[in-house]
């Protein structure tokens, strides 16, 4: 079984589940830490195991470009290029495409693209994204979707949902020849789209689920819609997916919004945020977030977090991290990452605990309000 | 006793010895990773325990300048600051000083200059320096003196070695009432100028030597002058320098560099040639030179070197590597930095267990062809 839904929360839709691949299991609610080049940046595989991460993400439009397809083949995959050996999703590399706006082209079979690296035109169609994702060797996969951007009209909606329900529905059609390359299976995943508009996301939810997918992903939020918005359709969306099947918000987010989607019965996260604002200088903590780089932490000798058992909490003061930004030092880039990738899964590990324990709700409320604050420098010694 | 000679190779000046430090023992020949700004760029110092390193440099020019002394003593000294709990060097802050040409004066009592970092106007005296790594505390300490540039003519390197005398004279003296901030003990070495005259060289070690140092640096070379020029000056100073005592070569360098200066009765080294050439996508392995980059290393599933034993070369390959270059990837130039610091380590550890075994020269010359080598690409898989 691909998927076991173990437990819904008493008062909430949070769920607790376990999803298992032949990489290993994955608990859920997960927090995927987003591999976009074949490395997490700044960290290495021991790093991410020892911060807790069950599962990693890459970018299919990104490897896809750099170093190719192909060459990952060759390596055996994706798992064994970056040595990463435990489960592992890749994206469609759709959203990367309709985000170069200027430079792609859609119509009925696929999009036609520029590279960002150095112009070449490129086409990617439901067909060649799978077959990318099948030379990577991701244990789950996503169709080719269409991201619709912010705000869309109606009838730009209607029409780029119907485009991609039916290239879902291609994928799910060729995926029943798909080929395992390298002994595992892949799962494939089908998106929800419908921009802002309820009726168009309920009809694309249905039509996926006629299709039946092993998990569903909501796709087309997070991309500049006000946060209550992006709450109330992740919640709308979740009513029409199967309660058997795991649900991934892609994309998603700060803290309190990977509380408040798991509220409303989300499974799987990803997003850039822990990794590039830890790089900015910005950490996550359960007290609230730091930007390391000011001033109020020059003399400050705690760690970022003292209840934190990540390496860097239990090693490095605030001072030395500021200092490290300061003088442009990369280990102050990684020692955050560090951080912020063991909160984020922290975070997802206590939701688990909580929904089990039917305390999900005021956990919830509780942590929020620290999480959302902002930490103050202490110039006393721990 | 702070260091121990246990062995001369049969047949050169190379020797096996034991430094004894409050933070631990080193054995020598040794190298130390530079640790500029209070990190060896990119790794963590589990990574440099990891790699065998047994202590490392802090530039005491930048850490004055950033994030400056008094704040590394409120934290505790300069192993607190960065959490490296081994022994740990400092320089006198002298050659970065001369090396800002436009930027300073010298006068009889010391040298005036202007920050890199703001333009501000400091004075670094024989005194001063002393202070400054009082304050960061590290095991071992540099007088300050004036590196002579190449060329020089014989009049200005004996002027400047004339004052670096006098003010290692007084530094001698004011180490008689030194104190240690943090209960651990700080040994002071003399360093021998003299540029490229082999009489100013000899008055030079003779004068430190009356001065009865714990150990005695080899500064002024590396500077430009030709190899054959330095090892044999290297060698000539090396005579006049007490076989109770440990040497240091400052600033050097490739590992052909190192072999031919162990070989000359050289016991301590730092260069930032691992890190800075690793950042560039160079390592160096037991078969010689590689540049990641290479388009030839493309398809090479080996690792950088099969006979290592480093993280880099136990998990990742040749053709990862190229990628993460290729990428602009941070976990490129951390893995490149472990694998070059392992190998500089592993290269003077086997230095000391053929000096030990009298197979020192025949060892060295077999060594030498290799490290002086290129490392072509092979395409099959390991």
């Amino acid at each position: 079984m691909f998927f076991k839904h173990i437990h819904t929360d008493k008062s909430t839709k949070a769920r607790a589940g376990l999803i298992q691949t032949d990489h290993g299991a994955i608990e859920t609610p997960i927090f995927m830490p987003v591999g976009t080049q074949a490395t997490v940046k700044t960290l290495s595989p021991d790093e991410l195991t020892a911060a807790q991460a069950q599962i990693i993400l890459g970018n299919t439009y990104h490897l896809y470009m750099r170093p190719g397809a192909d060459l990952i083949e060759e390596f055996g995959g994706l798992h064994r290029f970056m040595n990463w050996n435990k489960p592992m999703l890749t994206d469609s590399g759709g959203y990367q495409v309709f985000s170069l706006k200027e430079l792609r082209k859609i119509d009925p079979k696929g999009v036609t693209f520029h590279s960002h690296l150095d112009g070449s035109k490129h086409y990617f169609t439901p067909a060649s994204v799978l077959a990318v994702q099948q030379k990577l060797g991701s244990d789950i996969m996503m169709v080719l979707d269409e991201c619709a951007p912010y705000p869309s009209n109606r009838e730009y909606a209607q029409a780029s949902n119907q485009l991609t329900v039916e290239w879902a529905r291609e994928a799910r059609e060729l995926y029943e020849s798909h080929e395992f390359l390298y002994g595992h299976k892949q799962f494939l995943f089908g998106i929800v789209q419908g921009s802002t508009f309820k009726d168009i996301r309920e009809q694309s939810a249905k039509e996926l689920v006629k299709l039946d997918f092993p998990g569903y992903s909501i796709g087309g939020l997070a991309v500049g819609e006000p946060k209550e918005e992006m709450y109330e359709l992740t919640d709308f969306c979740t009513d029409f997916l199967p309660a058997e099947k795991p649900r991934y918000l892609m994309g998603v987010g700060m803290p309190e919004d990977i509380l408040e989607s798991i509220a409303r019965g989300v499974d799987m996260f990803d997003c850039v945020i822990p990794t590039r604002n830890a790089r900015n200088g910005t950490v996550f903590t359960s007290k609230g977030k730091m930007v390391l780089k000011a001033a109020k932490f020059k003399h400050d000798q705690n760690p970022i977090d003292s209840d934190c058992t990540c390496y860097t909490c239990k090693n490095f003061t605030r001072g030395y991290l500021r200092h490290l930004y300061n003088a442009n030092e990369i280990l102050g880039l990684r020692l955050a990452t560090i951080h912020n990738i063991h909160f984020y899964l922290w975070l997802v590990t206590e939701a688990r605990k909580h929904i089990l324990d039917n305390t999900f709700a005021t956990w919830k409320e509780e942590i929020l309000e620290q999480v959302t604050s902002t930490v103050e420098s202490s110039n006393t010694k721990p």
